[in-house]
């Protein structure tokens, strides 16, 4: 009999709802605090930042399910729903009794799952009368995304795109400007923070948080202007939920449940897409599934930060946010996984964390390639450097289910492709590339200035 | 009630069978000849330089549907079957009564149709035995589908890449190198051909002529050792018709029947395999659907072209293919369509321009990017810069439509996507691309020499 490799769901499956996790948790996160009074935030303090529905959603605790509106499910039907796979030929090159799947979220035009979060965005921000938007990209992943969504909404955009990444990855700059967007290197003299950034350090490559202060910034001084943010934040993951809620339906085809679920972690938009539908069984039913975040070993903020309130953005605007964290001016090491290089994780992610509702890996920068490759030439897709994080994570695991002898379950989001990453898949092949090892100390010189509020 | 955007396939409803449509033409075409004895060519003729099972797929005109063998069913299930859209938001964008459909080739791995036909050429070369192959790609599609192809059935691969497509696309030998195949920039030292090349020309950017003629060359002088091409061919033809074949179903999922199919048309191949299903039912059932081929203005074989005997390569190597075509010595524009810098057409288009059973249409490279961009901001897929040019053909046959009053279904093949190719919108939006006019004489001094057979 023919098996099947990739299981699809029509249109007409596609999720009505998001998931909204915080309302089904054990514990809340703690309340993100204004920056200023340091009391636990309304929406209203948000509404400046952020469209009003966004900051609404973002401090929901006790919907359990949010409805997607008709418009952007429309525009989802672009590339969702997305195909579920076995990776039947990486699981041979292994010899793993392990069942491996991936749901690939890389079949967007973007390349990527961020467009999940950037067309809701966009449709929030279009409904509310807003014209103007901003934003900051790492990796370019979630810039070209909202350049996307921003287009296809109407609206104009202005992304902050970290200066290596503006100089090692010209594509992501053209593909945003295709599709209509204005790309500015961050750290730039276009803002206060950046004219401060580029003064105090020259030589400064950028960081995501130094481009979050700039797009903030701008988003505040400019008339009918909102600012997005591409992960982190709770309305993020909210959005990210119908890679999971696609999933679950597909993983039901296979006649299979997911023992392990696997998402790389930047600042946790896709681990949270693909696990928190299969953890609200954890929660609910006392299912046993483990959810692993795998994250870059050069900004290990999960496996060996600390759980404190910090700013998400190196200047100090966005509201305190209870988190697992490097501090906010860590300067992570210039790796590939450019979408990886963030110091903290959002207050959901980081209270699971605490509650030991998942766990944390960390992996060197050569393996992610190595597994990359592999993936590559087995699977056929090169995925995204961000991405080679979980596939390392899940080769780990299938590996140690064929040490056990034991049969596993293995479900990691393939968050998006590499082909626009060949630059980096370049030096590792030419072995130009290495891993990064971080000294205690290294991660103590920032975590020890963080001013304890909890 | 909402739409359907994609309309989907299961595996299980993949073809099982390639259609030949050399069985069902009214006039088959004039036969190839040996390049020695200038007498039609016989399977055997070819073994030295394809593998036997593809030699005789090229010249079988009896049997109209050829078994797709299991092991390449089971790896078109990476990608395979892809979906068919409607382009509501272009239609939209042109306020045209048209319909528009297109089949999206662009979620393969690799980005295009290319792999159809490299992964059933591995196949057919590893189950002969056969452990080394060679090839050439110019704007890297083919070289890139064939690499992941060789990887997967165990092959080595060396591919001579066109010069300028080596130079402009380091993303395509960074692709091809990370699924294991060897990259050299043609014309180049390692084969008579590419020195005589060199020594005549030094500054020669290269050519599809010039890189087939170093391919077949190595693959003559390595043993066990064959040559593999990409298009104009009638058994690539043949193995892409399962993109049709595809369509063919998706379309009565829709309800219509195509009036219009177009195809971009460098050697043949996607045009081939979108349109020859369909062309069956012209044919068979007098049904009245058009077949326009899109072609760049710069390389107008099929709508300024001879039809004549002539080589498919610079050097002389391959058989006399009976074609419509600009002479093997045409040098094109450096047009960033790289896959649609070809010099002639295969034998079987060429026979049905003759007989007028397709029409030829040729675009302007200026004319092709705006359509492209169009796509992008509407349909959210970047095009690659040959599918812009099968995109600008629907859209001036949507816009006639409308000035017709009248309502058309018509269909394109995308096949594949640009995300590779961002430095040619990059200058596209820059304003340094120009459109390139050709004289008669451009193309009488190419022709003119030409050997007279028929």
């Amino acid at each position: 009999m023919e098996k099947t490799k990739k299981f699809l769901l029509q249109e007409s499956e596609l999720p009505t709802k998001w998931y909204n996790i915080v309302a089904d948790m054990p514990n809340k996160p703690q309340p993100m605090l204004h920056p200023g009074t340091k009391q636990p935030l309304k929406p209203e303090d948000l509404y400046p930042i952020f469209a009003e529905e966004l900051a609404n959603q973002e401090l929901n605790q006790t919907d359990t399910w949010i409805e997607i509106p008709e418009e952007v499910r429309e525009k989802y039907k672009i590339y969702r729903p997305t195909p579920l796979v076995r990776a039947y030929n990486l699981e041979k090159a292994l010899d793993t009794p392990a069942h491996i799947y991936f749901k690939n979220e890389s079949v967007s035009p973007v390349g990527s799952h961020k467009l999940n979060s950037a067309l809701a965005q966009a449709y929030y921000c279009k409904k509310q009368g807003i014209t103007n938007i901003t934003t900051e990209t790492g990796a370019g992943q979630w810039g070209t995304a909202l350049a996307l969504a921003a287009k296809i909404f109407g609206l104009e955009l202005a992304v902050y795109m970290v200066k290596i990444s503006y100089e090692q990855k010209p594509y992501r700059r053209s593909l945003m400007q295709t599709w209509g967007a204005q790309v500015i290197a961050s750290p730039s003299m276009s803002t206060k923070a950046g004219r401060k950034t580029i003064t105090e350090n020259p030589g400064y490559q950028g960081s995501l948080g130094t481009a979050i202060s700039e797009a903030i910034e701008l988003a505040m001084s400019t008339p009918n202007c909102r600012y997005t943010l591409g992960s982190v934040l709770n309305h993020v993951s909210l959005h990210q939920t119908v890679i999971g809620l696609e999933a679950e339906k597909q993983m039901e085809m296979t006649g299979e449940y997911p023992d392990i679920v696997i998402g790389c972690f930047g600042g946790g938009s896709n681990f949270s897409g693909i696990s928190f539908p299969f953890m609200r069984h954890n929660i609910k039913e006392g299912k046993k599934t483990r959810f692993i975040s795998a994250e870059p070993a050069s900004c290990p903020k999960l496996t060996r930060g600390v759980f404190q309130y910090d700013f998400g953005d190196e200047a100090g605007y966005t509201p305190l946010i209870p988190m697992y964290t490097l501090g906010h001016n860590f300067a992570p090491a210039h790796i590939h996984a450019g979408g990886l290089r963030y110091h903290g994780a959002g207050s959901i992610v980081s209270q699971m964390m605490k509650d030991k509702m998942m766990e944390a890996v960390d992996i060197k920068q050569l393996d992610s390639f190595k597994a990359g490759v592999l993936f590559a030439q087995t699977e056929g897709i090169i995925p995204a450097p961000e991405s080679a994080h979980a596939i390392a994570a899940a080769i780990n695991e299938a590996l140690k289910a064929k040490e056990e002898g034991v049969s596993k379950t293995i479900l990691f989001n393939l968050s998006g492709h590499g082909l626009v990453d060949m630059s980096a898949y370049d030096q590792y092949l030419a072995g130009d590339l290495i891993n990064y090892a971080l000294s205690d100390e290294d991660i103590s010189k920032n975590t020890d200035k963080l001013e304890k509020i909890v």
